[in-house]
């Protein structure tokens, strides 16, 4: 490992260099979601195309119907690797909740050796994508190559819904290609403790309406005759979880495998219980299936969850009124290999059953994606891991995520590529929130740990 | 019964003339609710305090910190009866479906044999207040007196909530209290069946508010793990109706009688199915307690219904929220001698109940009245129901209403009397909207109605 050695010193010496250049990036306000800064999402996509030409890779700025993409290219020995980022960021307002200028970085020191690069985009994403930029800058600034053949793509558009994703990768699906991709857009487990996420929830959302009487009534004409659309749809909800907080629709639990025990064993060793988990929010029990921990329930359990639902009248005071509709909007996150398909339609047969004759049932389907999983022992994760163990001195945990990352998704149904999803955020780093910020120890660790894991990756 | 004879003669005669004095109201646009209409309201009032005076009623309009009431005291032998109507009216927008200018009444031609009185309040409630007045101007006109003590109380705050009512039946209890009230603002069964309404439901409301988290989570993070408020609010309101449409509130059915199988029977004559009942608002099962029929249902059984829910993400689309709280506003249905403070809090007790230790839930009330029961074979329903019969050819039904009429509950709570409900509408009179109408025929056969009814109380 001799030559990583000398990379990661490369790196721990030109780590002001690196801030400098991070900055110049970071000061482009490249908010996707507002036309307004249109030309500046393209100068950050300029701005990294000449960041990677100077250090070797065959970079454009390749144009899409929205914001450019950024593909670079790099020969290299060993497996071939898809990088992906985005360098677009979330809108800032409100400003005046801002300590700094989100456009102006900068280092603050918040604690006692305790250091963070502030401003919009340092943590979600460029910060984080630049860490890999850095990793690779020094393998050629040492050895004049680098020690995985590297792709590299860069969204502008992953703040404002992705519209030219799919078919970018659809129409470039051979150029992307890698044995697998790495992801560098997810969390640490705390600041000293690395993780990988090797699961991602997937989701499917369906708003189901409840139709009763052509037209509201008068509850005092018709209370007690007609039937209620909220009491149909309450009926309805009420009935998806049993008394032990698991979901009743037939053939729900399908695809769904228990967690090896030794995994779940160091999610235990975390230390997060019920109240570590729920006191934050103000609570203190868990709502979920009884007998499994907080995390093994965000992480790699299935539910069902209610996000909306109306009817009636909801104004102030009162109105005697019964409604002639009432819906709700309902989400299932899946886990391991739950069909989105097969969700759907079973609770749609399980609604349908519930619905008195008179009644109807309209349903609008809101995304359908099936979770990620990595298996917990693949080759690529246990690589990955080990050495992010030793970048850090703590054990790298195999974690999982309770939301999805579509592209995740993306790569394994365009490409048929796995992702390694390795990120150096944390929690508290208010991305999508005024004073955003990165750990200066991500920032720097972070490169370290890239070239640590292209080290590995090569020599597996 | 000489004497009621040659008063329904006069009325007879006098049809015309009577249509014109109603055409006079009517003019006025006395809208209570709109400040524009202030003084076409006062104008109204000072109409009916004149026509009182040209038939020999001491009367006069008195102020309120609204609009006035009109007063009216005439002198007789026999029972006294307090006569209850509104003079004032609702808005008339929007104007632009209106056949005719609602204030430019007339008589139409809608069918053979079939004219109507075109405006507004020509049903609610100036034609119905008026077919009394009528009725004792022919009294005097024929006898030269009355056949009972009547004093008379004309609202002119009904559609706008009636802010004076209370006060002003405090204040002059000893003027206005009589041996009973008799309240026109009803209707009759169909076209030529007449009925008195002896039951109407009261009415407890509840906004229940379920809080959980301390604000809104990323279902993705919590879901599984938190308490969502959505389905903790499902539970409960799925929980207030058994299989068969009972209400579980443990004691909700304290105080509810069995309506006499001979006024069930009389209900059932009417030919009133749950298809005849729903059909026209599209449904066709009835949902509330089983083995009971429509009528039933809505006039003589307590019911919980739910007028509106809300929480989460209602808007387009979906958002991936657990949130912190969402609420529902529920209303009972109060009959016969159920308590309408009992039943608040044994329905706030059954929620709380069913809450989990974490989250807490919040509870307004709306409004509290208990049911107004006249007995069916009270004297004076029979009373009436007989002279009804007479002037109607067929018998009158004694029937109840699913909502409730505030001013009933009123006089028997402020001035300890029981009220006669008795009316000539239609329930296609269209009050409150658009074309209102009144039937001519329930204007003249009205006012026989009253003479009738006020001979048949004197002669009792």
């Amino acid at each position: 490992m001799a030559d990583v050695e000398s990379v990661l010193n490369h790196l721990d010496s030109q780590l002001e260099a690196s801030l400098e250049r991070l900055f110049g990036l970071l000061e482009i306000p490249s908010i996707s979601t507002d036309p307004a800064y249109k030309n500046d999402v393209k100068r950050a996509a300029e701005w990294l195309v000449e960041d990677l030409k100077s250090i070797g890779f065959d970079a454009s700025v390749r144009p899409t119907e929205g914001h450019p993409m950024v593909v670079a290219h790099h020969d290299g020995q060993g497996p071939h690797v898809l990088f992906y980022g985005h360098y677009d960021v979330q809108p800032v307002d409100p400003l005046e909740l801002w300590n700094e200028d989100p456009f102006k970085p900068g280092i603050k020191e918040i604690g006692p050796d305790h250091r963070v690069i502030t401003g919009r985009g340092t943590s979600d994403d460029k910060g984080q994508l630049m860490t890999f930029v850095e990793a690779c800058r020094a393998y050629k600034a040492v050895h004049g190559k680098l020690p995985c053949k590297v792709t590299i793509l860069f969204e502008g558009e992953e703040e404002s819904g992705s519209p030219s994703l799919i078919p970018f990768l659809k129409a470039h699906a051979d150029e992307l290609k890698a044995d697998f991709a790495l992801v560098c857009d997810t969390s640490m487990w705390d600041r000293e403790t690395p993780a990988i996420c090797v699961g991602l929830r997937g989701l499917v959302g369906e708003e189901v309406t409840v139709k009763a009487a052509n037209r509201d009534l008068h509850s005092g004409y018709y209370g007690g005759a007609a039937a209620n659309p909220i009491r149909i749809l309450a009926k309805v909800l009420a009935a998806l979880h049993d008394e032990n907080g698991g979901v009743t629709i037939p053939g729900f639990y399908e695809g769904v495998e228990e967690t090896p025990t030794e995994i779940l064993r160091s999610w235990e060793a975390l230390g997060e219980d019920a109240e570590s988990f729920l006191g934050p929010i103000g609570l203190s029990e868990l709502a979920g299936e009884r007998g499994r921990s907080a995390l093994e329930l965000v992480w790699a359990r299935p539910t069902c969850e209610f996000n909306g639902i109306s009817g009636g009248y909801t104004g102030e005071g009162f109105k005697t009124v019964i409604p002639a509709e009432a819906y709700a909007k309902v989400s299932f996150r899946l886990v391991h290999s739950q069909d989105p398909a097969k969700i759907r339609e079973a609770f749609r047969e399980f609604v349908r059953e519930r619905i008195p004759a008179d009644c109807s049932v309209e349903f609008s389907p809101h995304g359908g994606s099936p979770a990620i999983q990595l298996s917990y022992d693949s080759p690529i994760v246990t690589t990955a891991q080990a050495a992010l163990t030793e970048e850090w001195g703590k054990p790298a945990l195999a974690i999982a995520m309770g939301g999805s990352i579509p592209i995740v998704g993306d790569f394994q149904r365009l490409l048929g590529m796995e992702s390694l999803l390795v990120g150096f955020g944390l929690a508290d780093d208010a991305i999508h929130s005024p004073n955003e910020k990165y750990e200066l120890t991500s920032f720097h660790k972070g490169q370290r740990s890239w070239a640590r894991i292209l080290a590995a990756l090569a020599n597996r």
